[in-house]
């Protein structure tokens, strides 16, 4: 036994209990998680939150110390969306070619290595990242614009099950495979006796395109599952949002090479907005798997040219609401209004088109129209963005500087076609007063206006649509989902007769649905080891975090028989 | 719960521990058959024998009863290679967006049936097939070409474990998403209670085009991987080997009918060599799967295609041996001739090309050199061709018209690039004096003339391929293998450092290798639920017959989640 296949077999046994239980969770898809998900609970203490949050503040204005094969020269680019100041680091911009060949002459050890030392490593690089998280939470702070708690939970410790959640799917798909079988069978009047091995083979390198909003979510889940089944991976980051994904590839090069493999499996491949590379990575001859995250145009011209690659995909969310019947409507609004707000829906999960029948929404014995239910719900949302104090933990700030002028487009739009219900402004962020910010836009409009609602409107921008009816609602929701790519959707009625043909319509439109919920939770949360996310039946990516389907394509099996002697 | 649904569940339990048995087969990749692998052992005894035979000779020259829906008009065509006089049979011509709407129409219910239901219709299905061996045995026979006891053994009982193999994957991969959890998390001060109810959605409808030589093997697994996760299927044949798929389809549909659900579900969609339509039903926008098995060019072209469908292929095999050193030499000559004789070379996993040191393969303290070894094979090939009797059951016959032009070519060919060692003629079927017949073309080469051996050519072709030494002749071997698509791979070597390397370099060129094997089983014979059929890592094939990938995308999950009251 190799050195190496020693030393990560022992990271193994490390994490063996931890992975066996996530499977487990994963099978039941009841509650779990490897991380207490408040900084406080940390298992480093304050110390290691002060740490990180000093290791970011002594990382900018600096070159990023990456070690890697291939560098042409240095890169940098970032702006914080709170202090809209450059970040003032700058990478190694690296020749892909020579990013790819470094990866290919890696591997062999790698893919040699067994599935479960292959998996220790991945889950040790799991244990140092979350080892990092602080610093991490700051670097998405501000290339994402995140609030701190958004960065720390959502970007560092649930992105971190997420990405342990593909690795116990990728463990359960390579368990699937015996190392040998001993196989007899009689042909005529002899016996044949033979001893068969089975050997995984990994694809070959792969490239995960990170995304600018919510770079980690996606991005270990898909890293991690890569790796683990023996894959090289490229890591290319959207040009405003390197750190996280620097620090990210910084840490799987230090586990590999602690465990004594090449750190080449896991590279940084950058570009910039002015010279992109994104289609010369899908199509370069050495790709074998394609990640992607990122815009729904993008993202289809990959779907339909990474072959011969594999790709998986998530893109663009068209999320729907349909307000059919409430027992009490306070509870709904304030869900909505704090969901609507929630990272200044930046997320793919984030709720975007509001359907309301026209004749009103029943509550209790009355009923209230679509015009009454639009102004409350701008008025919701006016009470979170009318105070800083409330606003700013919850929608912080605006990650691109395209964002506000696309808002202000569809205001103007929107003002021609319906009503602007609720009209979007900065608001003044206590800690940060240069921060990009922008509060909601809320539009009322007839449904029909697909133009303005009928795609992702990526940013703090909601409609409310009036149907002609509670059956309208639902068809204009689910037919609006299925065209334009629904990852989530939300339904409220006290009816179950209503709720179940939700279901069902919704199971056939390719979204995951919410049913009646209010309360703390915000209403987009999806729990890793519980949640599947992104259907793929819809043009909301290709691809589900996590199933088998998700990780059983990325290796193949190669075997070898021979008689019994 | 609808009487469909619990005539399926019935189905189940009747089935469901053959099923458990075929899982456990899967998972330890050790010896399982449902059925016995010779006629004489069929339940239904003698009997069944003679009337299959009664119902394939009552079907000649008559029309084939299938009432599906869009028939245009009629289609025949089938010439037997046994009597090379047309079998007279007709079929519906149907029109593809008719079936396309009948699928989508039928499922439905099929889809909303649990997946036990499904999977209790499906292995009734096979237990249905299996009854119906000895018919579909002569449909094989007379319009592929095989012998009789291929006919019922590779294209009747293995070919349906193959199907149950694909049905205990899917079983596996459907039952790793659980159908419904609580989910409970603390936010802040509050408890979420959530219960989840996740739901398995079919692709759409799948397309399953079958080959001409042998086409259930590869149709049976696809058409069942595919139903069984809740899609419907239209069945492309071959326009020269409808009847073993019209059998198939018809008996789904009886299947599906009797358990109460529509028979749209399976369709047969024809064309003929004239007016192929495989490009429309693969571009058709109803199109969600494509299940593929046939020529590497029109493979190549569907797997590019395919795109939004997702795409399962499997197309040549450039096979190579790699003869090196021996303990005794008749054996394996014995071994290889007759496997590159077995039903004339026409199976995907047939041995093409073999690679010999010019200077010679070890055999104990004697070196046999490449030309004496060449001339030796010939001769093994040689004692089978001219002696019919033996050439019958083991060359059976040739299934296309353009196979002998083929052979001539290549003899043409490979006379002016290097020598004939064994030239091709007819040999006198015994039974079948109109038999098309072609014994084995075996040519001598030098390593290099890639133009005649680099890719397959179908049918009884072999080369001995004369290279520098034993490190070429490895290098050459997986060289090709790689580069042309080699789905089998078989080394003699009595150095276990020689079989180790080729295991590792036969490994990375994705071909499945045979090691030393001599005596009473075929070479290229692949085992149901033990040997894995097609990498997916070279041109050969995209798709592995039976892994989890091969099922795990069939499906998608859809869920829907609502606070515990």
């Amino acid at each position: 036994m190799s050195p190496s296949e020693s030393a990560a077999l022992r990271l193994y046994e490390k994490h063996e209990a931890a992975l066996r239980e996530a499977r487990r969770a994963c099978l039941e898809r009841s509650y779990f998680t490897l991380f207490p998900e408040t900084p406080d609970r940390h298992r480093g203490g304050a110390a290691a939150a002060e740490a990180g949050a000093a290791a970011f503040r002594a990382q900018l204005g600096r070159s990023f110390d990456l070690d890697q094969p291939g560098t042409l020269g240095r890169l940098a680019g970032e702006v914080s969306p709170y202090t809209q100041s450059a970040l003032g680091i700058d990478y190694p911009r690296a020749d892909p070619d020579a990013l790819f060949a470094a990866a290919r002459a890696a591997m062999g050890p790698w893919a040699a290595a067994s599935p479960h030392a292959r998996l220790g490593v991945c889950m040790e690089i799991v244990d140092r990242l979350y080892e990092g998280v602080f610093e991490t939470a700051q670097a998405v702070m501000h290339t994402a614009g995140q609030s701190g708690p958004m960065s720390y939970a959502g970007s560092g410790t649930n992105a971190l099950d997420r990405g342990v959640e593909a690795l116990a799917y990728a463990s359960a798909a390579m368990a699937d495979v015996p190392s040998e079988a001993l196989w007899e069978r009689r042909f005529g009047s002899a016996t044949i006796r033979l001893r068969k091995r089975y050997r995984l083979v990994p694809r070959g390198v792969a490239v995960c395109f990170a995304c600018a909003t919510f770079p980690t979510w996606n991005a270990y889940p898909a890293m991690l599952a890569s790796l683990a089944t023996g894959n090289a991976v490229l890591v290319k980051p959207h040009p405003s949002a390197i750190l996280p994904m620097a620090l990210a590839v910084r840490t799987c090069r230090r586990v590999l090479l602690d465990a004594g493999f090449s750190p080449d499996l896991v590279t940084l491949c950058l570009d910039s907005a002015e010279d992109p590379i994104g289609k010369r990575l899908v199509k370069h001859p050495q790709t074998a798997i394609v990640d992607f995250t990122g815009s729904a145009r993008f993202g289809a011209w990959v779907e339909a040219h990474a072959h011969p690659a594999l790709c998986y995909s998530e893109t663009s969310g068209v999320n729907t609401v349909v307000v059919e019947s409430v027992e009490a409507l306070e509870p709904v609004l304030k869900s909505l209004a704090t969901t609507m707000s929630l990272f200044s829906a930046q997320m793919c999960t984030s709720p975007q088109n509001v359907y309301v029948p026209r004749d009103g929404i029943r509550c209790g014995e009355r009923r209230i129209g679509a015009d009454e239910f639009g102004a409350a719900l701008a008025a919701a949302i006016g009470a979170i963005a009318g105070d800083p104090r409330r606003a700013a933990p919850i929608m912080a700030a605006i990650q691109s500087p395209g964002t506000p002028v696309l808002i202000d487009e569809i205001a103007a739009a929107g003002a021609k076609r319906g009503r602007v219900l609720q009209a979007s402004a900065p608001y003044a962020h206590p800690e940060f007063p240069q921060a990009r910010t922008r509060t909601p836009l809320l539009l009322a409009v007839e449904a029909g206006a697909r133009d303005l609602y009928g795609e992702e409107r990526f940013g703090p921008i909601g409609f409310v649509i009036s149907t002609a009816d509670r059956d309208a609602a639902l068809a204009e929701a689910t037919a609006d989902a299925r065209a334009g790519g629904g990852i989530t959707a939300f339904v409220y009625s006290t009816d179950p007769a209503y709720v179940e043909r939700a279901e069902a319509a919704y199971s056939i439109a390719g979204a995951q649905l919410t049913c009646n919920l209010t309360g703390a939770m915000p209403l987009n949360f999806a729990a890793a080891y519980s949640d599947y996310h992104v259907t793929g039946m819809n043009p909301a990516g290709n691809a589900t975090l996590t199933d088998l389907a998700f990780v059983a394509s990325r290796f193949r099996i190669t075997q070898s028989r021979a008689p019994v002697v």
